[in-house]
């Protein structure tokens, strides 16, 4: 029996800090870092991340689109690079963002949170259109296993405000809906101060009070992307996160990739160091 | 230039009916065929399925999530299902449910709409919680190619009533919202009476009246789960679907797979001859 995932997150950020480091194989990275633009690429791109990432950060974050991108032999390198990050003592969040529903949904948890999976992670991302309610599955094997979900909540692009920020019969937004349905569920799983495993993502960058969001509990983990190269800080993080900055996994990809391969594990360093000194320094 | 996804749709409800098989091996449905519950499986599977599609159906819609249960041996085996569908000529619709930002969106989009791409399909599902707008880029791609998206509206799970009926400072739902964005999108793309190239995703067991949503134009094909095992028949269809049943590609998978390998083309024939008689007879 694993340690539930809200706890490791906990544990992840204690020992190492919030910073995560995202793996996006982007095309233009990929050049700059003088990588083909094909799946031998993407892994290389990836284990390289990972060597940079090991012994320095707690959470890496494979965006699975742009291994996706180049089809079966895209997921051979993926699962390459999942197996090294897990082998490396790193938790692995996988960003694929899946969304469905009964059995359908199932299946996308049981490929990503399944020990043994070829596509093993330690979380997944997912996304709640279809409702909080068709998660349940995925959540249930996600705790089964010591695993984790994040949902998405609010995002900081700005097409996303219309949808986000609609409002249902009480006048609770559909972003504070997808974190109350949420919370309620970690409540009836956790006992103490205990974190809930299913976590959220939430923009670096959304202000909470236009979207209408607030502190939850139990607390879980906050999977924040827009730190770095999208606009926020480490400086930034409590500020932003106010009472819930300490469930924060500030997450950045090109602001630490683009130091290429030579550099990055001297710029994660730097910005492991920027993190602890912005929340303990 | 191929032709627009939407015109290619029209043809092929025009020429073999509304009929979209799904394939969707699911780890029952696999024991039920003697299959094993592996990548073999998956691809024995879909490829049994296309053979019975063929040259009965315009359509069939692989459930991305069972191939990806088994990693990059599963994305292979849907490699070779995807191409012995557009090898027969029929209309591949992906259910992938995709859905992100900016150039990660992008690169989903790239993967499956990409002429020779590995995972080459004609159209692919995706997920607007991140904002209609947010799809751009992939819509741009898809109409660069003749392929096509169907955006998720609004589904039949009680459980996305919540968030899907939310509604904006208009009044208008998130489901009405979504058909209203990407209406209006596709109003920008066709001329004459062309149809849209975005399509959408409509349960067949939604109340529209409920769902606040309405007939939209310019039209664009509404690819409709729900109908067979999910409760919705053939001769339901106009009256579930009025101005819009015409537009209707309607999805059935357990309803034809449970005939088994050796009797799905017959049982496929006999639900083409269901809707036919249902619109036309």
């Amino acid at each position: 029996m694993s340690a539930a995932f809200g706890e490791r997150a906990r544990a992840g950020i204690a020992a190492r800090g919030p910073l995560c480091v995202g793996i996006d194989p982007h095309e233009s990275l990929l050049g700059s870092w003088g990588l083909p633009a094909d799946a031998a690429g993407v892994r290389e791109f990836g284990l390289r991340a990972v060597d940079a990432a090991a012994d320095r950060v707690a959470f890496v974050k494979p965006q699975v689109s742009f291994f996706e991108r180049f089809g079966s032999a895209g997921y051979a390198a993926l699962e390459d690079v999942l197996a090294a990050a897990r082998a490396a003592g790193i938790l692995v969040i996988a960003d694929a963002k899946r969304g469905d529903i009964g059995t359908t949904m199932d299946a996308y948890a049981a490929a990503w949170l399944t020990p043994g999976a070829p596509l093993e992670a330690d979380a997944l991302t997912v996304n709640p259109y279809l409702g909080v309610g068709a998660l349940d599955g995925a959540s249930a094997l996600a705790r089964e296993h010591g695993k984790g979900l994040f949902v998405l909540a609010t995002t900081s692009n700005r097409e996303a405000e219309g949808l986000q920020r609609s409002t249902d019969e009480s006048g609770r937004t559909v972003a504070a809906g997808v974190i109350a349905e949420v919370s309620s569920r970690n409540a009836r799983d956790v006992q103490g101060d205990a974190w809930g495993s299913a976590g959220f993502v939430i923009g670096a960058t959304v202000d909470w009070s236009d979207a209408a969001i607030s502190a939850f509990t139990p607390p879980a983990p906050i999977l924040a992307p827009g730190f770095g190269a999208q606009g926020a800080q480490p400086a930034d993080l409590r500020a932003r996160f106010g009472a819930m900055s300490g469930c924060v996994i500030a997450s950045e990809s090109r602001s630490v990739l683009v130091a290429g391969p030579d550099r990055l594990a001297s710029a994660v360093q730097a910005r492991v160091e920027q993190y602890q000194e912005a929340l303990h320094g």
